[in-house]
């Protein structure tokens, strides 16, 4: 990376620091008024989005991205107002900053609490969909957090206009400028030297998959938490019901593939996989689902392709479900802290033992009975707008929302006490 | 490091982790049962840990170690017995694990719970004081989790001996062997392997100062808690009331230098120096306090060593204390959040403005108004025994007792729901 452009990054994070330090004691009303703002002028200045995102996805023709690709990178009047929408929505929520979390008096008269307080500096790296670049602002702001957003190459030009728009409306409505920037930039080396600016970033948030993950590991000094990387099971047990079985398969894969609560591979105890893989293994080829399966999967159903570690392994994001048959409850758990992610992983049973020992000792951040893994969003949990969905343990696991997006600090009011 | 080393390592991380399943659903009975015997058993065998003890000891003095450091080395029979107290302690207290943090039932009718669950494996890193050997241990086997204990080279022989003793005495109650383990190696690069054991380590903590901080931002790609570093400042404000302010310095100064929420410099605004500044100083040099002043300070009070700014940054851990004269309330919060490690910090005022403002503004784990910065501890803050106190604002900020060990995972129950 040239020196200029790491002087940029660094007078970024000057700037960012120095807005997040206004942003800590600004007010909800100040904070909502900017966001309401940041709402109008985004379908106010529809026009420049739209002529924005259409050298983008010029540029992503000539390149060969995917249709899929081209589809989240597209922007039209509805998303544009989905984004506008989606920032009103921010603004309704109740502001976390400030919220007492516990007080209690100690025996010497020192009044102890904690409070709830802004992390400080948030960056995030992304990639393809621009609309995450005004819905990671708005929930930054609200949070009162300054944001350092670093999007994908291949949406530059809308995430560029998108950013401008909106920090202009949070300016005008008195917040820092220092407050919502983007890296203006398609070097790699940007977002490596990012990773590294410890000094001026409280925490990164990198939304992505193994090959994002690879990077952080091997470069972030500044705080992480990893989001969005959702290899999912399903288990159908030994007392799993097939009314309950087939309709969660299909939905868990079907529905929306491509995103990290799908689910990837089928687990089926052997006493009922006779009986039901030929029927759910059919309900998924006609949705268009490719099966790959273990020996005794493809013995049941003959024809299929052969399922290997790689499959175990594997985020499909796509129509492809690995399917393997277990011998017991014990071989689905241990499949799956093995393999998992740590984000969704779903038993069907009516099985009062088996569904307990499910929840307590599958590893991940979201655990389910009988239901769909696809339930794993901010949204349907009911807390609101998300900024990912965390697959660590520290700090946020499962969907983040305002209060992720916060730290505490411990208040001490005394008369004089001392040690 | 040599290959050996390598594969002893890697094989601890495996059988931490296979041992960190068995403790994330043991009952609280069976980790109680191991926390008595494992103190019983530190008190009937502290001949072994007093001759290891001595080896210490020895090396130490041959190496010339510091009178102060061969102190905190030094084990006697109070000491043990205060380690086999604090294990029993920590049987006291309640299991974190398996707390359900809230649950809801959503309108399709799933019921979304957040419950309380171990992180996993955690790493420490510590040095000099044998007993964090037996306090890390007891408060990762209390919250379910394993731990991997990479204590001082100092220290060897009597970690050694301590891990073994409580290692053994919680496998006499159906612990499985991983569970606690030690690091049995000086090598330094054993350090720097163990940072980077993420597919076994769910946290890594450090305990130190700058020179491990620095270690773990360059090489750690386990994600880390940062704890103990204090260079904490006490603010005398222009309202400040000199009789709360001349004991809260002092205490905070003097009652035990060495440890991390002691003070390093005192901040007076310039409306009171003239007045507070010569008995205040009087007294802290009459305890022995090296005083290093501020060109206004060294006006006021003839005679001081100049302070540089090597001085506003250094955490002294001794009995040393700079001393600067502000000009105002922001002056004062600038300088805590330029060269603060973000630990404690106090402020002595009546007025309730400078008070408010410098709650909100200074970003620290504890703020203080009228009360000494000695009093951040976990014990003190009323959760019982700590495993060290958190300058980070991911996961946990502040005293961290055993809901600080803990993760959350979502938990959902469904009769055949799908999105």
């Amino acid at each position: 990376m040239n020196r200029e452009m790491e002087t940029i990054l660094l007078e970024q994070g000057r700037r960012a620091k120095q807005a997040a330090r206004f942003l800590a004691t600004a007010s909800t009303d100040i904070k909502n008024s900017a966001l309401l703002n940041m709402a109008q002028s985004i379908e106010a200045r529809s026009a420049e989005i739209m002529a924005a995102n259409q050298l983008d996805l010029e540029r992503g023709k000539q390149q060969g991205l995917t249709a899929a690709l081209l589809d989240r990178l597209a922007l039209n009047e509805t998303r544009i107002q989905d984004m506008a929408q989606g920032l009103r929505e921010i603004a309704t929520l109740p502001d976390p900053v400030g919220e007492m979390l516990e007080m209690h008096r100690r025996p010497n008269g020192l009044d102890i609490g904690r409070i709830r307080t802004p992390l400080g500096v948030i960056g995030i790296i992304y990639e393809s969909r621009p609309n995450v670049t005004a819905d990671a602002a708005g929930l930054c702001l609200k949070s009162g957090n300054a944001i350092i957003l670093r999007g994908g190459e291949e949406a530059l030009n809308s995430n560029r206009i998108i950013a401008r728009i909106i920090s202009e409306a949070a300016i005008g409505c008195g917040i820092p400028e220092g407050a919502i920037q983007l890296v203006d930039s398609e070097d790699r080396d940007a977002v490596v030297f990012l990773m590294k600016m410890y000094d001026y970033l409280d925490v990164l948030i990198p939304r992505g998959g193994k090959g994002l993950k690879k990077v952080v590991l091997d470069n972030a000094t500044v705080p992480v938490i990893m989001t969005g990387m959702g290899n999912c099971h399903v288990y159908i047990d030994e007392y799993g019901d097939y009314d309950k079985a087939l309709p969660i398969v299909y939905n868990a894969k079907v529905q929306r593939p491509s995103v990290c609560n799908a689910a990837e591979t089928l687990l089926v105890h052997q006493a009922v996989a006779e009986q039901y893989l030929p029927g759910i293994i059919a309900k998924l080829q006609e949705a268009g689902v490719e099966i790959r399966g273990c020996e005794r999967t493809r013995q049941i159903v003959p024809g299929l392709v052969e399922a290997t570690v790689k499959d175990w392994e594997t985020e499909y994001l796509d129509l492809i479900m690995a399917v393997k048959v277990v011998d017991s409850l014990d071989e689905a758990i241990n499949h799956i802290n093995q393999y998992g992610t740590g984000h969704s992983e779903a038993i069907i049973s009516d099985n009062y033992n088996a569904v307990r020992s499910f929840m307590a000792r599958v590893d991940a951040a979201a655990v389910y009975a009988n239901a769909s893994t696809r339930f794993t969003d901010g949204n349907v949990f009911g807390f609101g707008a998300e900024m990912g969905i965390s697959t660590q343990k520290l700090h946020a696991r499962g969907p983040m929302g305002l209060r992720e997006l916060t730290t505490t600090k411990f208040v001490i009011y005394g008369d004089g006490q001392v040690r």
